[in-house]
């Protein structure tokens, strides 16, 4: 059989039956209208999206390819591979075959008779040699930064996303259920982490999680006991735990976890390219006192966030009260980090990828808006002893908020 | 206790304990050599590496930060996040704070006193807005692309890589091997692939494979039973398998696996960033005679590139020579994809990344060399029925190769 022929007569009929969700036209075009108003403000006549989660936003398809958006008229998807599944994925109506980024001119010269002027590009991420390769292939034109505007667009969840989002977060809620008749006394932090993430695959998480960055890497399988969670490593973490190898040096490390000492298990799930994160504290017999104290105060933290959670609530005003309760509860020198090494954000946004905006953070002073997700994540870092934490992933509503992350915050003892 | 003490007085302790291998100076060095070798060719006064697989190379760790390398003279190790842990695990004698990139110039300024004329950097993954703050913050410096050099340097693998690689390759031997004790009827393909991750993981897998570049992804779970084998996807790749979701449209799905289908496991594995790749066939009851034959084809093709693999041998004839076997076979219309949509590699370099070199491929008429290593994978593809393939990671050996990824190539059946 013709693989042309085979996408077009069986894929959608096989997709549905495994519960594949597209993105519809009305969920795409109310996208865009958002995205063209911000260039509508800074005069940006035309848009050219690369980045796989800003592309698969705005076109419902992850196919090779690049979207050209101008400010009117519509969108063209050009797709190096596969056009046909492409097709079949996106909403959009003009989808076109690219052999090569050296057509890309002609096509959009040829789709709207003529070339813009000026031209968004993702600045943040796009490759300098693709940049320079545009310049050659569009002379005259003038390129912009189009990555704020789309961060921008992205940071308000529609219906649609939130509810893959909660997907996301039953998928997590499984595997924390599970996780407590999966932990024994002489595992390895990574064959625990491996196993959890075993469970989340069963149930449809897809994997990877998703970083907007040249170097930063995320995982499933940040599981930390006893000391290796006093450990900051390379990420911008309150703490990165040991990992496999200097080439790996965050997360689940081969140590075999002991009684008594806390467990760290910070496991994202991701369905339909949404993401949600959440941690939980586990112990194997009953965890150290000290432990359980600072965990309470964590969740003294966590509902210090919550109640300040409105559309409204400055972001840098929720951070520093937070550092208030830290001190006032005794932890200024374990809180988010060990002294010299502290972040200093205590909820990312999320979505598509684990660093959007907002960051309720030092220096982040912007209201809290309904439609934002982020995760909250208090933490506490004893080095040479462990730590412990709590994060939820919090979608802002009209009057508060919402949890989509729905496990028992108790701290699970096996 | 004090974050910076524990480092110093447990961790080279705790990471010996659990296998952790650190790069020597002497492998460093000797890599600098060849890298310095290259930028005098093309008077390139200094480098300066971000990305981190290149990093992790040049200094031996991949903590958060910037080498720079000056033609002459000593690198000089710039940390941003963590400093203590990067010291304990890089055994480059300068190594620095650096809190914020705008000091890069004044620490270089002050290391060697004065800047270079020209500096090299990534510029095949570097985003735009970084080369930007570069030209801003370097003023008059001309700025070279490096990338090349650094590609080049890496694609002969030391002893020391080598003997990573193989490693990784008996954790997928491992795996492998678990596998077949794994599969049942009924079971969807991410299940399988979830499981078969878990037993890499409890090896000591890393779970990461990198890529090099901006949007292509890679991952371990790569099972395609029947049909989800004939789809072709985003990937450059004979067939991308259905994946979870327009936002993963690649690798296992939640179909359900059945008897006498074929099952093809594409399972990389990574130690210490090393990885390694091969595929093998698997099935629940006897496979249909068509899929046998079409491996049997598989495993000729595969033979024909070994006997061909030597230093000097050209990567482009190599390619030439399994077209037209697979031709005389009869398999040119399936042979590494459906008509119209076949690639044009039969092997891609591996190593710290999977996208390395060599490639054999069309259009890459170079020489093998000795210390290459490459993963081989001859795929044949039905639109609608299945897959089947065969895939290997080799060494270039003096006079012919070395197989690092030791398990049985006879079709596993359950």
């Amino acid at each position: 059989m013709n693989h042309e022929d085979w996408v077009r007569q069986e894929f959608r009929e096989l997709t549905h039956s495994l519960g594949f969700r597209y993105t519809s036209f009305e969920e795409i075009e109310t996208r865009l209208d958002r995205v063209r108003t911000y260039m509508g403000k800074q005069e940006m006549e035309a848009l050219l999206v690369i980045q796989k989660m800003d592309f698969y936003y705005l076109s419902g398809t992850t196919q090779d390819g690049l979207l050209f958006l101008p400010l009117e008229g519509d969108p063209l998807l050009m797709i190096k591979r596969e056009l046909g599944r492409a097709k079949a994925e996106s909403p959009l109506k003009e989808v076109v075959a690219l052999r090569s980024l050296r057509e890309i001119p002609t096509l959009i010269q040829a789709y709207r008779n003529g070339l813009p002027r000026n031209l968004g590009l993702e600045c943040d991420v796009l490759p300098v040699n693709d940049y320079l390769k545009f310049q050659d292939r569009f002379p005259g034109l003038r390129f912009m930064d189009a990555s704020p505007i789309l961060r921008e667009t992205r940071k308000i969840k529609s219906p649609f996303e939130i509810d893959l989002m909660r997907v996301a977060g039953n998928i997590g809620k499984k595997v924390y259920q599970e996780a407590k008749k999966i932990l024994r006394e002489g595992m390895t932090e990574i064959e625990f982490g491996g196993l959890l993430e075993a469970v989340a695959k069963r149930h449809g998480h897809e994997g990877l999680l998703r970083v907007r960055s040249l170097n930063y890497e995320a995982y499933t399988w940040h599981v930390l006991s006893g000391p290796t969670g006093g450990i900051v490593s390379q990420s911008d973490s309150p703490m990165g735990g040991l990992g496999l190898s200097p080439a790996f040096p965050v997360g689940a490390s081969l140590r075999v976890m002991r009684a008594h000492e806390p467990i760290l298990v910070d496991f994202g799930t991701c369905y339909h390219g949404y993401q949600t994160d959440e941690t939980r504290m586990f112990s194997i017999g009953k965890l150290k006192q000290k432990f359980i104290d600072a965990y309470k105060a964590c969740r003294e933290i966590y509902d210090a966030v919550l109640e300040e959670t409105r559309p409204g609530a400055d972001c840098e005003a929720i951070f520093m009260k937070t550092i208030q309760l830290a001190e006032k509860l005794g932890y200024e020198d374990s809180y988010l980090g060990p002294p010299g090494l502290q972040t200093r954000f205590i909820a990312h946004g999320i979505g598509l990828e684990l660093n959007e905006l907002p960051f309720i953070a030092q220096g982040q002073s912007y209201p809290l808006e309904k439609g934002m997700t982020f995760a909250v994540e208090p933490k506490i870092v004893f080095p040479g002893e462990g730590s412990v934490g709590l994060e939820n992933t919090v979608l802002v509503t009209e009057n508060g908020y919402d949890i989509l992350t729905p496990v028992a915050q108790s701290i699970f003892q096996v």
